[in-house]
């Protein structure tokens, strides 16, 4: 099997040679731009991981990596638009760095861009593939439209959320794991369960970044630390806090959601300061561990070698303690 | 053959056939409301017409030809938003109805969706036809892009707009009669001379828009007329304008252009003014025809009989004298 870091260079090689050097250039340039912010290419990655557990060839699936990669900073551009988002890895998003049409009209490009990658496969594969990729694409779609729903809404549950973050985040890492499953030959059992895995990873992988959103480090996260706060995101930790809180908290909360007036910091810090009252940590990590379990079982069930399996329950364990 | 009105009609049943009461309503129902208004249909019958060129059977044309019209119609949304269009085929826009938030979501499902109209296909056809779509969408994003940088930039040549108009307009409608004819089993040779025939006759089309959005009648042709002036797009009229404009005219276009505190009905009657004087209207009929000329000699290279080409020959001439 190929270690994480190989297959994260394989594929920032192939980004690095792709040629935005064209015409016209304001359409290009935001897309190469984008690429460049170097990310944990989660998705391509797993996709050769995923290859790879099925077969010593991952050549084929190296093109489809990339389209699943392109497809997912696509959203992360039009993302940043609909959120007035600032800052991405550390980085002017593309709608501050040029302005608003560019970023929606190079997130389009950068949409079709991502199926150009697929095109590669041979006919009878690439009819398997694409309507795993279409399908997921919209669900993603689907999931940011629930997001912002969200937003305004003022009794979200649990269960919504957790459905949100399926589509909006889980079912593209249960993808590109499908996916290249496919490529490297699994049977559709194997695929299947492999998606299943995706899902339960990404749920808590998503659970950790509403964690790292309060109590990340700037530097290391990429992001502004309190920005769900601010935007009053229904993230896992205030659902949680508006169901475990007392009155005298619920009040506290809503007056902060609902205040117009009242500063970015200090809001931040007065609604951590319930979510530490609350133990709401703790609660978001035992929630986090459990669809972590599910996930291992999901992977248990795979018909290849215990050894192979290593490489994606040793990342699954790095996923939901990471810093970034 | 079938006639143009029957083939409309399998299209118009079709969309209407499509559900979109689906969840979450607010990212579905925008996409269902702008298929819903009537347009032309112009695209999916020209893929319906160039299959019925070479197949008495044209079924397998009919989910592709709609993904193409579905294509269409979310560059339309997006344009709408960049161009800040606040009416569209007699109907409010998208981001007017709803907001600039929506119609970027709506637009990015929409455009996702058109792709899942093609793995109808048999994968052999399939992977022939999807990189002729694909290719055609980022031209068209191209087109848009080039579209948006004439209007801030002082000197745009004919070339440079024929290009533009090309990648924006006449790329989609060649791709059409490409793909129908693919599917329909027609030689490489005669779906390339389609090809041919459909840019040309886009370019003929996109110069009619370009004079129906002055010279047009706004009941019958669904936009605000004088929309270009006002946007100091770089049409055809406008460069053609400058190119024929003794040094008087030339300053008077230049102060009308520059100026931005002059009502939106002056500047459209003193531009055009300025057109009729310079017989700018002859002119872009002249080139108009030239292009539909090209058009009907690529037709008359198609190994198909006479018989059969009538339907384009009689459609591209409907289409240049167009009043909608």
């Amino acid at each position: 099997m190929y270690p994480y870091k190989e297959l994260q260079n394989i594929i920032n090689n192939e980004i690095e040679q792709l040629n935005f050097n064209i015409e016209p250039f304001e359409l290009y340039k935001p897309i190469e731009y984008v690429l460049s912010g170097k990310g944990k290419r989660l998705r391509p990655v797993l996709a050769l991981i995923a290859c790879n557990l099925f077969s010593d060839e991952i050549n084929e699936a190296i093109n489809p990596a990339i389209g699943l990669e392109v497809f997912h900073n696509f959203t992360l551009l039009h993302d940043d638009i609909m959120d007035k988002a600032d800052i991405r890895r550390n980085m002017p998003t593309v709608h501050k760095k040029w302005n608003d049409n560019t970023a929606i009209l190079s997130g389009d490009a950068m949409m079709i861009k991502a199926y150009e990658f697929f095109f590669f496969l041979k006919p009878e594969i690439l009819s398997k593939v694409l309507p795993v990729f279409n399908k997921t694409a919209l669900q993603v779609c689907e999931g940011q439209q629930f997001d912002m729903e969200f937003e305004t809404r003022i009794n979200v549950t649990a269960e919504e959320y957790l459905q949100m973050i399926t589509l909006k985040t889980a079912v593209l890492l249960a993808a590109s794991l499908k996916i290249g499953a496919i490529i490297g030959g699994a049977s559709e059992k194997d695929a299947n369960l492999l998606y299943d895995f995706g899902i339960n990873l990404g749920i808590a992988f998503q659970l950790q970044d509403d964690y790292l959103d309060v109590y990340g480090d700037v530097k290391t996260f990429g992001k502004q630390i309190g920005g769900d706060i601010v935007s009053n995101k229904k993230t896992y930790m205030l659902i949680s806090a508006m169901e475990k809180a007392n009155y005298e908290d619920k009040k506290q909360l809503f007056e902060l959601i609902n205040s117009t007036d009242i500063e970015n910091s200090r809001k931040i810090k007065e609604v951590t300061e319930i979510y530490n009252q609350l133990n709401i940590p703790l609660i978001l990590k035992n929630k986090l561990e459990y669809f972590h379990n599910l996930a291992l079982i999901n992977l248990k069930q795979i018909a290849v070698k215990d050894e192979s399996k290593n490489i994606l329950s040793q990342l699954s364990k790095e996923l939901i303690i990471r810093e970034q």
